[in-house]
């Protein structure tokens, strides 16, 4: 909490610590407020000076390398992999560059959209790579534009691989990947962070080692930032190429890249493409074994896991660079028992922030979108502001369209069949729906012996926050009160709270309780009646396809249902109930049961009929308690519309 | 707190609420975000609207006309009033155009700057009038421009007495009020809104009753909002001349002008002036008794209350114009007497909000100022944004320099001699000024038997809400802990609590405990080391009078310390503890020890010289304790630092 420029020295002394801000009778003149509430210096700093700043302060690191995938379905699950494994920790990732697999394309699979997706949407720091050779300069200048405009802001430089064997240098082409350097230095001065990389044994086609380590420094000195290296088999061979690296006058991190064997085949594979030769004490291991995959990655880790000890233990590495072949266990596991891997239940905000650099402002979301966090980041890609407009006078462009509702990462990672299980064959009438939904919110299995663990609008099995609601939740969807999102109140919980605390320690976070679901159109209407008598507590919309819309909002504000107090800062309310916002979601919520459940089903068969008829005529309905001091009254105010209804 | 566009209708009805917003599938194109939290209506509200709302809801509301001072001493005690009775709740106040008073100079005591105090600094709804006859229109430009530069919005639109005996139209020059709106309407289009006189008894100079409500009618097509009428001693005057304006076509607002008889001689001078005769009954009543000031007041007191009532129980009259004369009581007390004088305690903000067009998304405020609000919009007048910068991207403007110190509304309202009896005619050293800052806190007379009933930073006996801190305030100010601002910290108080609530009702309001000081730069050594103890807890800055600066505000950031969570709101912070505010701040909390105190001493003198030293070696703290759910830790701080010491 302690300000980094903040003096020991005594009040009486003569030093001065002014942050930044000069000090003095100028002082009144020099005024620069910070413009939002930041809650993690992460945020705002780059690559290179977060690498910085965790090797001052002695904080070991780690980062992940990812290759695009083949198809559409193997990139929703490398996504899902992403968030796995980016509650680890990593300080970055990195997606090689396929230049086979039009990389640059729009592709879902290709590595430019793999690299936006990490960022965006995982949130994830990330290093885009990029080859040069055999490429235009106008090429290379597109994707690099490309990069920049979806907010990629780090790139790895390397050569890739000449396509003949006879491979002749161009004069003024790129030939090297200190040519690409250079460009990116010169195209996009400082904009991006530069990595490349160096050879522990030195680059196969290089005349000499030596050769190679002046190679490795001019890269540098053209501008790169920092160098991982590509892998070795022994801690030594590192460290005497970074003693040697050193000598020759590089001084920027060198982060080893670390290759846990995973399998027979992949480390062949591997070899052949590097051209590196396998010790002969590890082959001795591995020839007995190679037909036991369990054997090998079990081996593999061990050996990992003593390689990085001995590296970190040298005192001159501070972070490490995995190559993960898209795989999870092995890493992790080399993680875990290094100690690296730090699932951290603390968040920043109560949702995952984005990486994107015009993102890093951004500080309330509404809450309708709190279990599609991707489709709010995808709805709001060309918002310059972020909070939008709310608190400034900037124009407040519109929510993004449904038109590209099929996009992947806004679709469900469960593949048809296992839907139909999850949601039923078939339906027979609306209690089928609520019986759905209330195998969800239980996590009991449906009449046919399947467990719900997704429904359109939660990909994801229930919350740890919304299972302290469960037990009411689960009596009010047996009645038809669809619910799709709820939080409960909360007054005054220390940020630390594994469950429900956010933000810095140190600091106190609020709810009010919220409540949003699907309902019949009679019991809204006899929920409508009920919430005169709460008229001053709760507030209210109520809309059905339509848009035909009733509130009690006053003059349309939003309604803050998630803050907290941090010491020594501005309060942060990062979800609100913002009824412009509630009409773009309440268009994604309707289609949802369409494009989701309807369409599992035969055009104009009975089951399709019924999820449309809920569609066509059900209200979405959402509930905002704001007496957060006092119980919950929402349940209160459910029972009572179910009382009048009898 | 229910949205007035709410519709009543069932949830299954056809009709929707949406509030401006356009609803179904448009919807989401449509996103017209506030860009604040709005607190309450009225600031947006232009003044004609205001009225039409009160009508609407049955809400009777008053008005009070004042003259210009003719001194600047004058001009104080005229801005205590505006305080004062501003607090009653006038819908607006008015400001006369005195010709012979350079009515539109920047002179203290002009139209133009006491209008301009009205609104800006106490916060008031104004008008100012404005007379044409024997201006240039150029001259009529440039006052209203002046104006509208300057926040005012409404104009009182006046032809003016001509100059001489023998008047003559001047072709295309302004010779009726008509001129003056056509004017005002054609050069600023709909910015200001427009009152008229009206004249119940007709314009002495009319031709006659009927040619001169003609006269009004044409003011009133011409782009008059609303008319104020000439003083009448006679409610029956006021409804047959409303009836007589209804009946040819004038339905814009008619307020009644109430002049509350408060002398004989006041009333005489009115009745030359306006060329109004007296009715005999009331000569009757007043002649016997014309030396006896009191008696008359409390007749004309009676009378004004007969008719108001008379005039609101018609049915026809919704607001009463008060012709104060500049004076309170007569007029608070008919108001009073009426039900219409609502002091209210509860507050929009904690603090009292600027009418200032361009202030009124204004909602935090650095907390130094807290005592000095007519400063701190002094020195803020330049900025364009508020909150300036703190949540979006504007430039943020330095505060205003110190340059202009002397202008009237930063000086104490108590003259020399008073200061001097409360500060000590002679100090006889830093003890001597303890003495005086416990006084102060304690409402004790001091040695010499004056009560000090305020400070250089506080030109108001001590705030309700800090005499909740009263007996520890005492205490630390004994021993060289000279405070100048402090509160207390509140953990979920009713936005309606009586003392320390703000807000709209159903609310609740928190606050970190705050104490800003000066002190010896030997108790700062100490408090510096004991305040490493409350690392995590306290955040703190010290700054002495050259801006050395210690602190630990993570990054410079502003620590909310007062917030409200409102029903259907966003979240409101309306005092931050702002670091870069501070050293602003800092400037002019060390140059009042010089400005206010050290100057009432002889130069040279031995008092000047224990000021001058304070000034010179003195640190300014201030202490933020975080942890608002706890007992407030800063006494114990301040404890263990005089531990220390001994």
């Amino acid at each position: 909490m302690v300000n980094e420029t903040q003096h020991t020295c005594s009040a009486s002394s003569s030093s001065r610590s002014d942050g930044g801000s000069s000090s003095g009778s100028e002082s009144s003149k020099d005024n620069s407020r910070c413009s939002t509430p930041v809650l993690d210096a992460d945020r705002h700093e780059r690559l290179r000076e977060k690498m910085r700043r965790r090797q001052d302060a002695g904080d070991k690191w780690f980062s992940l390398e990812f290759f695009p995938p083949r198809t559409a379905n193997a990139a929703v699950n490398l996504i899902s992999r992403f968030d796995r494994m980016g509650a680890g920790g990593p300080l970055f990732i990195d997606v090689t560059w396929h230049p086979a697999g039009d990389p640059g394309s729009d592709k879902e699979t290709s590595s430019m959209i793999i690299a936006n997706t990490a960022v965006n949407y995982c949130g994830l720091e990330t290093i885009l790579h990029m080859t040069c050779c055999n490429q235009t300069k106008d090429d290379i200048t597109g994707h690099l534009q490309k990069a920049k405009r979806l907010g990629l802001k780090n790139i790895m430089a390397l050569r890739g691989d000449p396509a003949g064997e006879e491979w002749e240098e161009e004069v003024d082409g790129f030939n090297y990947a200190v040519d690409l350097v250079k460009h990116i230095r010169n195209e996009f001065d400082d904009y991006f962070d530069i990595c490349v990389a160096g050879y522990p044994k030195g680059h196969p086609e290089a005349e000499s080692y030596e050769a190679d380590l002046r190679h490795l420094k001019e890269k540098v000195f053209a501008g790169a930032d920092f160098i991982i290296t590509q892998l070795f088999f022994r801690p030594e061979t590192f460290l005497k190429f970074m003693k040697d690296c050193q000598a020759i006058g590089i001084t920027c991190p060198i982060i080893p890249g670390i290759f846990p064997i995973q399998g027979y085949h992949s480390l062949r594979q591997l070899v052949k493409l590097s051209k590196l030769e396998v010790p002969q004490e590890i082959k001795d291991v591995i020839e007995p074994i190679k037909d036991n995959d369990a054997a090998i990655r079990n081996y593999g880790v061990e050996l990992a896991v003593s390689m990085c000890r001995e590296l970190l233990d040298s005192g001159m590495v501070h972070g490490l660079h995995f190559y993960t072949l898209n795989r999870e266990v092995a890493t992790t596991e080399v993680l875990k028992r290094l100690g690296l891997w730090k699932e951290d239940p603390r968040r920043p905000l109560p949702w995952a922030v984005s990486a994107h650099p015009k993102r890093r402002v951004e500080d309330v979301r509404p809450i309708f979108w709190a279990s599609r966090p991707k489709s709010y980041i995808y709805r709001t890609q060309e918002w310059d502001d972020f909070p939008n407009g709310r608190w400034g006078n900037s124009s407040s462009p519109a929510f993004g369209e449904l038109k590209d509702y099929y996009l992947f990462y806004l679709k469900s990672k469960s593949p048809r069949e296992e839907l139909l299980k999850m949601w039923g064959e078939e339906l027979t009438g609306e209690e089928s729906v609520f019986e759905v939904f209330t195998c969800y919110i239980t996590g009991e299995p449906n009449r046919n012996g399947y467990k719900v663990t997704c429904m359109p609008w939660n990909d994801d099995p229930l919350a740890t926050e919304t299972n302290l609601l469960k037990d009411q939740l689960e009596k009010v969807n047996r009645r038809g009160i669809l619910t799709i999102n709820s939080q409960p109140n909360i007054n005054g919980k220390p940020s630390t709270d594994p469950i429900v605390g956010w933000g810095p320690s140190g600091g106190y976070v609020f709810q009010k309780a919220y409540l949003e679901f699907f309902t019949s159109s009679e019991i809204a209407t006899a929920l409508l009646k009920v919430l005169k008598k709460y008229e001053l507590r709760v507030n209210y919309h109520i809309v059905n396809v339509k848009g035909q819309n009733i509130t009690n909002a006053p003059d349309l504000q939003p309604n803050a249902v998630t803050w907290g107090i941090f010491p020594g800062r501005e309060i942060i309310q990062p979800t609100v109930v913002d009824p412009v916002s509630f009409l773009s979601w309440k268009d994604e919520a309707f289609a949802l049961w369409i494009e989701q459940w309807a369409k599992l089903y035969e055009e104009e068969s009975p089951s399709r009929m019924i999820i449309q008829y809920i569609h066509d005529n059900y209200y979405l309905v959402n509930l905002v308690d704001n007496d957060f001091p006092l119980e919950n009254c929402l349940w209160q105010v459910v029972e009572d519309t179910f009382e009048l209804l009898n």
